[in-house]
């Protein structure tokens, strides 16, 4: 995508306006009124094109696509997911395919080939002039999630021996096609990367000044088979609108725009929501997938929760005598396995949120244990205060001192676990956003019915 | 911050290196060796430092700050939290303390200066010049969360009658105070934004063109005093790396750059993680938090819930004689409403993030009620025929019956109240972060027993 693009003749889009909701672009396509649909395509922006075509079926939004004119198709076309993309294609005549798709930036070019299906990558291929298909494959080389597949092969590169004032004449030559000018990384005679100038500093410096001059401290790169998500948050962290990115020798092969990396960051940040809600991450939108494709993406993690709620079962099996002598208590089951399943959730969220943003450390494991424990008894010790009461209310001081008490440690336990478990989880190399709050709710209920049973057979004495 | 900025003399940092965890700053200026301290600043980028520093106590970090020359200073300074440049600058002497506050950036300041005390915040007035202390007075009568609070007031706006070469003087001769010249905002004479230009296209054009022909449609922008939120989504969908911002009679009064709306969108996306957890948003450091201010966070909506817990124990008491009758009833309550709350987590978190990222409208409220009900109905089948068996295997035919049934309904209830909630949230202008996965769990908790016991009543005729 181009980065810097602005939709033409749109008007202003001030973003505290609401887009009136009734009149959607669906409605007035579903309702065959060319002339309004061609009204409301000229009125929007690209974006905006885009989202509403994602929200629509593929034969109404192949139709809407085909009533925009050449330029804009190319730029509300980059504006879709590679899924979009492809319903699409399917419907366009050859003339028009191959004028979207050598439109594109490599990137998103390589992007969609990666999920279309073999014959339409075999015609999206065909249809490219050879430079742009070895720059296409170049970038499908690299594994999804690396740096290498969200990078941009088309850069300035500039020797380190050169005025200002040559090398701007050297962008003027060749940014025409580049994504962006406005990191110029500098290489020596083997491409390999030894500096970074921005275009600002070109511009604003005199024209004799050598390149050499402005280049601040060795360059922030990062490797084209990297993560993604790593160098993206690198990038967040040290404010970069461009990095550069280098192979295993330290040679150029490309940038990471910020728009790309917003990107990366965003879904990332949607992975770990997904996960969190023990669903499988998935990129498609809402609105457009099936009822099966919803429940496909819950099913598994549902199903294995249930599964590991049989402890549940077994442990309330397992005290059924202290049930049976003391009825009242299945009144508090709920509520009790409820608060420490929040509790826990609480802590998991709160330290998966702090791996991925880098507050902590797998070094800190220690450390976050002591917290967790604390913050754990210590809400465990507020909410005993309520649980007492309202222990006292229903059922009597016994049982509500039973009550209290696991309040107390089943909050300190669950605390600890959740806290722990995401890192745990780093440690052994599994993504930490797997760790979820049902998860955690899950294991946390048949540990809570234990320390709640037992600590009534204690007090109660039976 | 500035947006371009390159650590000076920093060794290449590659993003899938990982930083070796045993040296860290704490650690060896805790052993007051100042020469390896020394070395460790000058080998390592400002925001890897501001991280190191975040994560000490208030008179280490001090300690650290002081050993960093002045550039370095700044430059650590503004990777900083509010709250930890508070730290930095109360043991800072007059003169290094005017320095580093006169090199900030206005928006950075200005943020700072809302969370300092007014103590400081005087101190911190006082040492401006008469021109950054009154952009700064500009900026802090921005309400929190608003365009304005985060947008640089430096600009270069080029008027529209104005050749390119002519254009790139005043760029050459305005640029050096602002924070980015990437983006041009073109106004007219009542300094009314017109259009916008990059500086990609003055470089790249020939110098006789006027601005005016390179101005693409009219300008997306955004107003000062709208949702910040809303403009970084705005810009991250457009791909812009810079927003103009405008006043309620359409003149620029700054820009938004894309570092700090990246910063605006994570912020948010952890507000969303955190409220999805049942924990109040925060955005201090996890590990220099203390233990009670951790608790702080999560006691509110713990005690929340606990108290609405208080419904199931009402519920289970109603329903007593039932499970007097069928004791082993009591065995599936976790199973039931555990798998009942994670169905209803896994719809309310989709569309919450739906929503965020404007996948879903509120005038999709019908169509999300349909799906989530079609979506929980088809789960919960899936589930009851895994129940069913775990009931017979622990109880019996009858029983498992029940379970089974339970588990269908339940399924299909808790997706459709998770689906729906926060889509009620925002019709009534609540932000639908707020429907937290526990606040779902919790109710689906309640009427989840209530349709239970009524099953048993109605399958084992009780």
């Amino acid at each position: 995508m181009t980065q810097t693009e602005l939709p033409p003749a749109v008007p202003t889009v001030v973003a505290d306006t609401p887009v009136p909701e009734q009149d959607s672009l669906r409605d007035i396509v579903d309702c065959h009124h060319l002339t309004p649909a061609m009204e409301w395509l000229d009125n929007h922006a690209p974006h905006v094109i885009a989202d509403e075509l994602a929200r629509m079926d593929a034969v109404t939004a192949g139709m809407a696509f085909r009533l925009l004119d050449k330029d804009r198709a190319l730029a509300v076309f980059e504006e879709l997911e590679p899924v979009d993309q492809q319903q699409i294609l399917s419907g366009l005549r050859d003339q028009s395919f191959r004028d979207l798709v050598e439109g594109m930036d490599p990137d998103d070019r390589a992007r969609m080939l990666r999920e279309v299906p073999a014959k339409v990558a075999k015609r999206v291929l065909g249809g490219l002039s050879p430079h742009e298909r070895r720059m296409t494959a170049t970038l499908l080389g690299y594994p999804e999630g690396s740096v290498g597949f969200y990078m941009t092969p088309e850069v300035v590169a500039l020797p380190r021996n050169l005025p200002v004032g040559e090398a701007l004449h050297m962008v003027r030559a060749k940014g025409s096609t580049a994504e962006t000018v406005y990191t110029l990384p500098v290489v020596d005679a083997g491409r390999r990367l030894i500096g970074v100038v921005e275009l600002r500093d070109l511009v604003l410096g005199s024209p004799d000044t050598m390149i050499a001059e402005l280049i601040a401290g060795e360059p922030v790169s990062a490797r084209a088979t990297g993560s993604a998500e790593k160098a993206a948050r690198l990038m967040q962290g040290a404010n970069l609108i461009n990095l550069p990115v280098v192979d295993s020798e330290d040679r150029l092969v490309g940038l990471l725009t910020i728009d790309d990396a917003v990107e990366v960051i965003e879904a990332a940040d949607s992975e770990d929501m997904a996960r969190q809600a023990g669903t499988s991450p998935w990129s498609g939108h809402y609105m457009a997938a099936g009822v099966f494709q919803l429940a496909r993406y819950r099913a598994l993690w549902l199903m294995l929760l249930l599964v590991a709620a049989t402890l549940t079962v077994t442990v309330t099996n397992f005290f059924e005598p202290t049930l049976e002598q003391a009825a009242h208590l299945a009144l508090f089951i709920p509520l009790l396995i409820g608060s420490g399943g929040n509790a826990g959730a609480q802590a998991a969220t709160t330290c998966v949120r702090a791996l991925a943003v880098g507050e902590v450390r797998v070094s800190d494991l220690l450390a976050v244990i002591w917290r967790e424990c604390r913050v754990g008894l210590l809400l465990g010790c507020m909410l005993a205060a309520v649980g007492m009461v309202i222990g006292t209310l229903f059922v009597g001081v016994k049982i509500a001192v039973v009550v209290g008490i696991a309040l107390v440690i089943i909050c300190g336990w669950a605390a600890t676990i959740g806290g722990t478990m995401p890192l745990l989880a780093k440690k052994l190399r599994i993504d930490p956003a797997v760790i979820s709050a049902p998860m955690v709710t899950t294991l946390v209920d048949a540990t809570g019915l234990v320390i709640y049973f037992t600590t009534a057979k204690v007090v109660l004495g039976i």
